[in-house]
């Protein structure tokens, strides 16, 4: 099971210095959006210089143009880029294609995706690495952490592996970690922390006993 | 009814070589989601610093943060933001809180959205500038340019303007400006071709005989 450490900071230095007091902890370092939005693929190239030993992820939501985008982030660095799960399919099969080229890795954020079963199981046969259940950012008040999703992708996928993001923190990680997610992605819960190497460590620590008693 | 250039040229210096060519003709310039990923907010700074006077529209579309992520690019001097269909209603309303705050707008980016009707009742209500059915690119082979959606679009907003992307170009502009959308977005269609000023030009002036008959 791998933590994955979502940086949305805007700041890529700042988050360098962060991701630096939490390394021994993290197994994959995401680039979020808004610090992609900000410094572009500078912010990729950055951080996987400054951690070559970690996966890092590009948090691109690529809606389109899937092979291009893929690419670009790919050559930048990054070892697993994401795909909107709304996006066409023929979009996700395009980026996929970039990953088996490069040797790299694609996640699908499944971000506001309605009918979760049925377009795992289309997802599920594209040959992407994980599916990723998302609780939108901008509803977390209204929606809890996505584990009902978790589930049911869990139950549906044959090739794929899961993931789980969206508000994700200390106070609730066992409960995400009883449900089996491949990589549980965690950020504010972490990063907007009093300790954050230590809540990281916590997090990682329990993420372990999860797998003790698999 | 506005021409929008849609630059996806990944080179920023290109890209402002391209505009200067066709500024005449060109009411807004689109920042391309590539170019956006590849040297993120610079290239919205760079574009509207060489063209203060032109509408400037950076293509993020937004799935999420919509409030945070719409306000970086409105910051970095942004007039127009695009967000997805796709996501939630929350993130689109938060988007145009930011707009509002920054006195700018927002375009919302139908690409892919399945019930055009339906969704488009509710964005409607959200207080987005634009509504743009799009033709994704990576299914432009197997689709055509998205009149229909754009007639459905035209039927049923009442506060919203409409507009239209993806594989538009001069040999089918007159079919599109028939179907009176405020804004024509045109990427490929001027930018890959021999003399991407004289398409614009003509692309432009059949507009304009579009509005004159209306």
């Amino acid at each position: 099971m791998k933590l994955q450490l979502a940086l949305d900071t805007v700041n890529v230095e700042e988050a360098i210095a962060l991701m630096e007091q939490c390394q021994e902890w993290v197994d994959i370092i995401e680039i979020g959006t808004p610090m992609l939005i900000e410094y572009g693929l500078d912010a990729v190239r950055k951080v996987k210089e400054a951690f070559p030993n970690h996966l890092v992820l590009a948090d691109a939501k690529i809606m389109d143009a899937g092979e291009l985008e893929a690419t670009m982030c790919f050559r930048a660095g990054a070892d697993i880029v994401t795909v909107l799960g709304v996006s066409h399919p023929t979009t996700i099969a395009n980026t996929v294609k970039a990953a088996k080229k490069h040797g790299k890795m694609m996640m699908v954020d499944m971000i506001d995706v309605e009918e979760i079963s049925k377009k795992t199981k289309v997802i599920d046969e594209l040959g992407v690495d994980y599916i990723c259940v998302h609780t939108a950012f901008d509803v977390q008040g209204e929606q809890p952490e996505p584990l009902a999703e978790l589930k049911i992708v869990n139950q549906v996928i044959n090739n794929s592996k899961s993931a789980v993001a969206g508000g994700v923190k200390l106070s609730t990680i066992r409960g995400v970690v009883a449900c089996k997610p491949d990589v549980i992605v965690v950020g504010g819960g972490i990063t907007n922390q009093e300790d954050p190497a230590k809540t990281a460590q916590l997090i990682k620590e329990i993420m372990e006993e999860g797998n003790a008693t698999t």
